[in-house]
C-alpha cells in the first residue's frame, strides 16, 4: 500500500509509519517530496493485511492510505487463470450458454406456479425463480409463503424439467431452503449480512449473491469473499440496479459492472433486470443490453397475469412476452458469440 | 392512494381499478380530466394495504400509484402526542437532556476500554459504547472479541457507573448480547435484515437502529417499524450518514434528517458523527451543529490512543478531544434549550 | 394536478387552494378522506401552469402537489406521432441506421486529426467528433485550440467524406461553431446553462444535448424543451452516464434512459460510452448494449495513439480497435432489425 | 503524484511512463513491489500538471495516478495562512460575525421586496436577498423581472441600508450585475459555466459561488480556483445541499462540507437551509446546525406571504418565522464563539 503523509509531518511520524509497517512484514520505501512525503509499503498481499490499513490511517501524520492491490483472494481473476462454471445439477452457468431463469416474484398458488414453469420451460428457460420467503420493505406486507411455498418450487421444478432458484432471509432456513432449491439466492438488503454470508457459505450449494443496492463493486466482492473463504465457491454475482436519484426507474440498472467484473473476477454474472428498472416495458430491451455486453445468463419475473400479481405485477412480463422475447434475446447472443438454445416446438 | 391512469386508458380499465379498490374496502371518486384520469381511494389505513398498492400498480392502465398517508403506525408522529423517552435503567433518551454516548470502535483489551470508560464517564458521558461483534467490510478483517468483549463492557460498566450499548449482528446471539449490554445497536449493514429486527423486537430492550447507508426516511421508519410492531418500542433513530458520491467524507451526514424525524415520528434521534463523516477534525463540529438542530444524543468514537486504535483510528478523538469537546457541547445544548450536565471537578 | 392537504387542514385552506385553482382555469374535485383530503386539478395542461403548482405548493395546509401530466410538450412523445429523424446533411440520425460518431477527444494536430478521420471514415462512422473548445475541471488544464481546431475539424470532414459534431460552450461562440460544425454538442456541465441552450436554440443547427450527470430524465427533457421552444427542433439526446457511489467507472451509464426516453420523447437518442465509463475496456462492451437497448447511434472517442493523447487517453479506444469493433457492433444491429452499414473494402 | 502499474506490466512500459515524467520536470521514484511496480513522481506543484495526469492515465501499463497535492492553488488554505474576510461595502464575510442575508426567492413587486427588505434589515440581517434573473427548470416558468428586478433591489438596498445580492446567469449580463448588486451570485447550475466563472473573475465584485448539486468539494474549489485564476480572489463558498436519493428533502444539505472547507481553503463559506431542504419548517433548525459547525453566514428565503409567492413558497420562511429566528440564532452564535449583533428595538 501507498501511505501519504500530511504536509508537515515531522521525521517522527514517518519513522513511527515506517516503524509500523516494517513491524507488520512489509518493505518500505519512503519518498521525501517538496511537497510531500509518501511511503511505499510492499512485499505483503492486502488481503491479509486491511487491519493493517485500517491502523495505519489513524496514525499521527498520516493522510491517506492508498490500496495497491485487491483486498480479496478466492474471487479474484487472477486467482483462478479460467472462468468459472458453476453446475447447477448440469445446468452450467459461466459457459457459452446464456442461462434463463424465470418465474413470478412470490409463489403465490400451486396455480400459477406451475402454469408459469410449464410455459417457461417451454420458451427454453432452465431454472425456475419464486419467492417463497420474501423480504419486504412493510411488517405489515406479506413476507411469502414460506414452507409451502419452497415444496411447489420443488414439485413444478421435477414437473417440468427445471431447477429452483429461491431466496434465504433466515440464518435459521438455510438448510431447509437448501432441502428444496438448487440455488439458494442472497437478496440485496443481504449483500452485508455477513452471519448470512457465513452460513450460505458454509454449505456447497450454488449462490446467487445480489449487488446490494448502494454496494461498490469492490464491497460487492468481498461479501462474494466471505461466501469463498467459508468454502463455498459455487457463487454468481447478480447485478439488480442500484440506487441514485433517478425516481423514474425503481433502481438504475448498471451494466456496465459486467465488462468491469469480468476483468476483475472469474465468477459468473447475471442480470435481473425486473427488480433493476421496475418497469415491465423496460425489461425486454434491457435483457438484451445485458447479454450484448457479456451477461452469462438473466433472472426474470413473469407471471402468468401480472394484474392480479400479490407483488411486483408493474415489473413482471406476460407468458407472452416471455415467449416472443426468448428468440429476440437468443439472436442477441448469437450476434456476441453466445448461445441461448430454444426447444424445438412441434 | 391516489391512482394515476395512464393516458389513453379504456373504460374497461378504470372500471376494473375501481372494482378491485372496492373488493379492498375503499371509497372511490374517480375523476375525469381532460388529459388524465385519477382514481381517489380513501378510508382504508394504509399500512394496512401496502400489498394494495402493489397490487393496484400491477393493473392494466395504471400509470401511478401515490399514496397520501404513512404506511407505517406505531412509530408515526400521529400515533402518539408526545415524544417517546427512551428510559435505560434511570438515563432518560428524549427528554431535556442531551446524552452522551462515548467509547472505543472495538473493545480491544481491558486497559484500552477502561481507561476510555472512566474517561469518558468523569467527562459527562453516560453511556458507553464499544464493539464487541464488528461487522467488517472484508472476511479477513478483526471480527471483535466476541464473548470476552461483551464481559469486559459489563464490567467496565458497573466499575464506571455507566450504561453499555453494543452491535447485535446474529439473530442467535441477540439472547446473549440482551445479558451484557442495556442497549441493543443494529448497524447500518443490517437495517433490512429483518430476521434480526423481528427478533431483537421481540426482547424489550433498548435499541438504537441505525440508518442504512442508502435509506430513505421513510424506509428507516419501517425498519423500526419492524421492531415495534413485533413488540418493542424502545426504540432510538440514529443517523450515521448516508452514501453520496463526496468522497472527502466517508459518508455524508444528513442532520437534516433531524428536524425531519422529528416531525414524522415521537422516537428519539441521536446522531454519530465519527460513522457519519470518517475523520476526526469533523467530530466536533458536527457533534454541535447535531445538537444545535434537535439531535437527542450522540454516539461518539474516543480512543485513549488512535494511532494504536485497531479499526477507525482515523475518525477517533482522543480523550483529552473528548473532554475538550464536552464543555463546549453543553453551551450549544444550553442556546437551544437543551441540557447537557457536566460533572463537578474536584 | 393533485394537491394532497395535511392532516388536520381546516375547511378554509381547503377552500383558499380549491379558489385559487379555478382562478388558475382549473376543475376542482376535492375528495375529503377519513385520513386526508385531497384536490384534484383538472382541465389545463401542466407546462403551461409549473408556476401554479409552485404557487399551491407555498398555501397553508397543502401537503405536497403531484403533477399528473409531462411539464413538457415539444419534446414529448405525444406531440408527435413517429420517432424523430434528425437529418444531417443527409446523414440521418433516428432512422433504421445506427450512426457511428467517432474521433479524438480533442483536436491536438492535423496529423493526429486526419489519421483518426481518415481511419474512422474508413471503418463506417459517419460523423467526426472532436473538441476544440473544452470544458475543464481546472482552469490550468488544456482548453483546446480553438478556432484553428474548427477549421481543422472542417477541412478533415470535407476531405474524408464525414460530418463534424464538436461542442460549444461560449454563448458567444455559438455562430463560429455552427460556421465549421454539422451538429453543436452542449456538454453535460451546461445541460442547464439557459442562456446557451436559448442560443442553440434559436440556431436550426442539429443539437447533440448531453445529459447532466445528475440530470433526472424529466430535467433532461426540460432542457431539450427549452431548445424546442426556441424554435430548434433538431436535438438528439445523449445519454453520458450519471454520477454515483461507485468509483470503479468515472460515471454509471444509465442505459435504461433509452428505452425509456424511447417512450416519453420522439427525439432520437444516442450513447457516448466513453465519457459514460472512463475505461477504454468498458468501451467495446458498453457500445453493443446501447444498440442491443435501443440507441440510434454512438459517440466514441478514438485516438490514432492514446498513449500520447493531451486529454482521455484512458477512455479512447485505438483506430485497430474501432476496426474491430465496428462489424461485431453490425451483428448486433443486425440482431435488433437494425442496420449499421459497413464500407466495402477493396 | 504516484502512478500505479499494471500487474505484469513491462519493464518497458515502467521506462517510458517514467521518461515521460522526467520530461515533464519530475523525479522519479519507481519502487518495485512483489504485487505491482509503483511510481513516485515529486517535484512539480499539482496544479501546474493537470494535463500531465491526464496524459500519463492514458499511457500503456498504467493502472492509476493519483494525485499527493491539491489541484488548486489560489484558493488553498496554504496559499494564505489567514482566512479571508470578503468586505462588501464595510460589511466583513468571514470574520467574527454571522452574515444573515435574507429576503425573497424572487422578487416580484416593490411592494413585496421592500416589506420583506424593511423587515429584515429591521431583524438584523446586513444583506437583502433577491431573484432578478431566475434559473427554471422549465422554460414556461418565470423567468424573473430582469432589469427592473435589479433596479428594485437597489432601491430597497438604499432605502434600508443593506447590501444586495442576485444570481447573474448570462455572460453578457454581468456588467448590468454588477452595477445594481453588491455581490453577484453564482448558482447551482453555472458552477462549472466557465465562461461565466471567468466573466465574473474579470470583475472585482464579491461573488458568492453555490455548490453544484452534485459538485464534490474538490470540484467546486476548482471552480473557485477559475474566479480566482481570472483575478477576483473576493469568492464566497455557499453549500446549498447535494442531490441523493432521499426524496424527502429538495436536496440533501451538507454540512459536514463547511469545517470540511475551513480546513481545506481560506475563503468564507456560507448556507443556504431554504434551497438545502426545500421546507419551511427545517430552515430554522438548519440555520442553527450551520452555525453551531462553523458557517459564516446564512442565505434565507422570507417571504412577506409565502402562500402567495411566485416561487419557492414552500422553503420560505415568513417575517414573523424571521424575527423570532434571530435571537435563537444570535444565542448558538455566541455558543460557538461568534456574533450576531441583532438591532436594539425602541
Amino acid at each position: 500500500m501507498i501511505i501519504l503523509m500530511r504536509r508537515g509531518c515531522t521525521p517522527e511520524e514517518v519513522q513511527t509509519v515506517s516503524d509500523r509497517l516494517k513491524d507488520m512484514g512489509y518493505d518500505i520505501n519512503p519518498i521525501f517530496g517538496v511537497e510531500k512525503t509518501i511511503i511505499g509499503a510492499v512485499g505483503v498481499p492486502e488481503y491479509d493485511k486491511l487491519e493493517a490499513a485500517d491502523q495505519i490511517q489513524g496514525l499521527s501524520g498520516v493522510e491517506e492510505v492508498i490500496f495497491v492491490s485487491k483486498p480479496y483472494k478466492f474471487v479474484a481473476r487472477e486467482f483462478r487463470p479460467n472462468k468459472t462454471i458453476v453446475d447447477v445439477g448440469g445446468v452450467k452457468i459461466g459457459g457459452d450458454e446464456i442461462i434463463m431463469m424465470a418465474g413470478p416474484c412470490t409463489v403465490e398458488s400451486e396455480k400459477q406456479l406451475f402454469q408459469t414453469a410449464e410455459a417457461v420451460s417451454r420458451a427454453g428457460a432452465k431454472i425456475l425463480r419464486g419467492g417463497a420467503y420474501k423480504p419486504s420493505t412493510s411488517p405489515y406486507s406479506f413476507q411469502g409463503m414460506g414452507l409451502p411455498g419452497l415444496q411447489l418450487l420443488k414439485e413444478a421444478s421435477q414437473k417440468f424439467g427445471l431447477k429452483v432458484i429461491t431466496e434465504v432471509m433466515h440464518v435459521r432456513k438455510v438448510e431447509e431452503v437448501c432441502e428444496y432449491a438448487d440455488i439458494l439466492q442472497v437478496g440485496t438488503r443481504n449483500m452485508q449480512n455477513y452471519d448470512l454470508l457465513r452460513e450460505v457459505g458454509m454449505t456447497r450449494h450454488p449462490v446467487v449473491l445480489k449487488r446490494g443496492m448502494n454496494a461498490k463493486l469492490e464491497e460487492w466482492l468481498l461479501a462474494a469473499e466471505y461466501i469463498a473463504s467459508a468454502g463455498n465457491e459455487n457463487i454468481i454475482l447478480c447485478e439488480r440496479g442500484i440506487r441514485t436519484f433517478e425516481p423514474y426507474t425503481r433502481n438504475t440498472l448498471d451494466l456496465s459492472a459486467i465488462p468491469s467484473l469480468n476483468s476483475l473476477t472469474h465468477l459468473p454474472v447475471i442480470v435481473d433486470p425486473s427488480q433493476g428498472t421496475g418497469r415491465r416495458d423496460l425489461v425486454g430491451p434491457m435483457t438484451k443490453a445485458a447479454v450484448a455486453c457479456g451477461a452469462d445468463g438473466l433472472l426474470v419475473e413473469v407471471h402468468p397475469n401480472p394484474d392480479k400479481a400479490i407483488k411486483d405485477g408493474a415489473q413482471s412480463i406476460t407468458i407472452q412476452q416471455f415467449e416472443k422475447l426468448m428468440p429476440e434475446l437468443a439472436m442477441v447472443a448469437s450476434a456476441v458469440g453466445r448461445e441461448l438454445p430454444l426447444p424445438i416446438r412441434a
